[in-house]
């Protein structure tokens, strides 16, 4: 990528990344709750915070209708029971949507989300780069109805997004997977983190890593 | 478009509607403290309040690195003044970022922005369709910089995010415009709202249209 935003460059690891991780304590021993905002240089481990504890994002595919427009939609996804994500995004989509609809015509799509959802981000600016953003890049794919792989991301979807249960069966609603080409990730100065599809399948998001990722 | 969403029929008007527009009192007589959440049926003045209120979205383009993709970003925007927007979304970008380099190849784009970000969602999911969301769809294109409507998207956008005035020069940072065509919005259930563009950018929005919309 061409981006290469380096401007602000002091770094300064702000006390909230230790502080906030530790939410509780018993006789002086923390309880790890749940997962906390890894360290920015952790790449790998930080795009997963972040998608794993994202409820929405816009979703982006190719609009038959409009000319080839790039065309981005809000939807809810799960990546995985809370705070248990595998880091694949998956949505419940109906084909009478027209996200649904290109995608059944043109694989080609992109899954963005940012932090400042998730409250962690203060009172930066939403496009301040140490307030993360990312992008997940690849091809929006429909599930077989009776894959495992549809039984777990309908497991996840429902259980992060209960209403839609209730859903009405008529839509025809199916669960779609975004296959991950490429990552664009901002969440610090200096522009694009550098990360592999690879690295970030396979992050290690144990609780030891990150409590050792949140105390360094 | 072919979305027809026609699920969860009943219509109730939340009283929140009414209740929430008139944020003070002076002697029994409601004074207008800013613009509130209009009425979902009045499709083009709740378009404009949704897009004048928000103050980041997701900017699409297509990825000339990544095989055609649509390509999702998070920006900041500015449709004008706070409460006095136009509805025209104008952005500060670089062409070191791949939104802006793309755009001066292709122009084709869009830019979704959701209501969940304003907290007035309350508990709905964020793809219950009485949680709004829209989507403008047109043509990214960079303004001159020394015109009329550069001078006052430069004043929209620094006024709304103050942090832009200190962005590096050497980045180059320009004023983009997104020229809408088409647009997407639900904001309700029954699919997305019909609106051409000429009703959006005309929309009704002075204070006795807001009162007498509210109270209706």
């Amino acid at each position: 990528m061409k981006f290469n935003n380096g401007f602000f460059c002091s770094f300064v690891l702000p006390s909230f990344l230790v502080l906030g991780f530790f939410q509780e304590s018993v006789h002086g021993r923390p309880l790890l709750m749940s997962p906390a905002r890894p360290r920015p240089d952790n790449a790998a481990a930080f795009a997963r915070w972040l998608v794993s504890q994202s409820s929405w994002g816009v979703l982006n595919t190719i609009s038959s209708d409009w000319g080839g427009a790039p065309f981005g939609n809000v939807v809810s996804f799960s990546d995985g029971l809370p705070d248990k994500g595998k880091g694949i995004p998956y949505f419940y989509l109906t084909a009478l949507d027209p996200t649904a609809s290109n995608a059944l015509k043109d694989q080609r799509s992109s899954f963005t989300i940012s932090e400042y959802n998730l409250g962690t981000c203060g009172k930066k600016d939403p496009e301040n780069p140490t307030c993360a953003k990312i992008t997940l890049v690849g091809k929006l794919k429909l599930l077989e109805g009776t894959s495992k792989e549809a039984e777990f991301a309908q497991t996840a979807l429902f259980t992060k997004h209960p209403e839609m249960k209730g859903w009405p069966k008529s839509h025809n609603f199916q669960v779609f997977k975004l296959e991950i080409e490429n990552i664009f990730m901002i969440n610090w100065f200096g522009g694009p983190k550098p990360l592999t599809v690879e690295q970030y399948l396979h992050a290690k998001m144990d609780k030891q890593t990150l409590i050792a990722d949140a105390t360094a």
